[in-house]
């Protein structure tokens, strides 16, 4: 790893029983603040982005990081976003979370027939927002052709449970903890 | 208006009753998913970026423009989010919107004191978002140099709303309705 990427895996830090008790969070922000870390974990993206045709994120903090992507790169930016808050006409699915569940949803004419995706979301957890959110961009036509995570929780096998449904799916996390 | 720049300014659309009855949602979805007019509007917001040691963002259409920004000057992101959404120490300001009300919190520890911020939304309406991020970033230490938008809808009058609380902070919308 080199030493920006290094600075910016540094800058991640744990906030313990949050959003709930027993649950360590994942707090990304510091190193969104710090800009090097910042464009060195965008840099690691770019190879996936240069094989794709847009990039989509998931709300709200992959929003971040799929649209530095995509201006970096020069493609368009599709939001996948909670139920309710596209204003057109969506496809929805419904996902569990690490803790809780919920409703995604993408605006139905976002993907061109055939788009190859990039799907990013900042943090691989159990994999359940993912599958979702490859299963949104299918019913538009479109194909995943990569999913980029910046941080990734091994021990909640996110990457067993994607293989499972999407084998044909790769999946790049940048760090993985 | 360069052609880009007018190219992306037609990929807006207009949805009519939403989020409610009455209300046209002014949907920049389209030009997002379009490479050459996401670019062609972060360029625009650079010359005010590079006055700023920090780019912030408002939840969560706001990290979509934000984060680009930040990404392209080399300066940090830093989120403003709804209440219970950041999981360190907050402050938070409550506003009104053009359709109810709501509470903004940012991280206490996020700005650095003395930094100079460029404040992103992606719409304009009334400004009680921006008046609320405003006093988040005074609370942390730090000073807007500028408030940027995609769209302002004038009517709403929020460039009226902004100079009456801050009179000290210039306006700057790439597109007006």
């Amino acid at each position: 790893m080199d030493s920006a990427l290094a600075q910016a895996r540094a800058l991640i830090r744990q906030i313990p029983d949050y959003p709930i008790p027993g649950i360590s969070f994942q707090d990304l922000t510091p190193l969104l603040a710090h800009g090097p870390s910042f464009q060195a974990v965008i840099s690691e993206f770019m190879p996936l982005a240069q094989a794709c045709d847009v990039v989509a994120g998931v709300e709200a903090r992959g929003f971040i990081f799929a649209a530095a992507i995509a201006y970096a790169t020069g493609l368009g930016f599709v939001p996948i976003r909670k139920k309710g808050k596209l204003p057109f006409d969506t496809h929805e699915e419904s996902y569990g979370l690490e803790y809780g569940s919920d409703v995604i949803a993408i605006h139905q004419d976002a993907i061109e027939i055939g788009s190859r995706v990039l799907l990013i979301d900042d943090v691989l957890a159990t994999g359940g927002t993912i599958c979702a959110g490859i299963r949104l961009i299918s019913r538009s036509g479109g194909t995943v052709s990569a999913v980029g995570s910046v941080l990734e929780i091994s021990s909640l096998e996110s990457r067993k449970r994607i293989a499972l449904e999407f084998p044909e799916v790769p999946v790049h996390s940048i760090f993985t903890v």
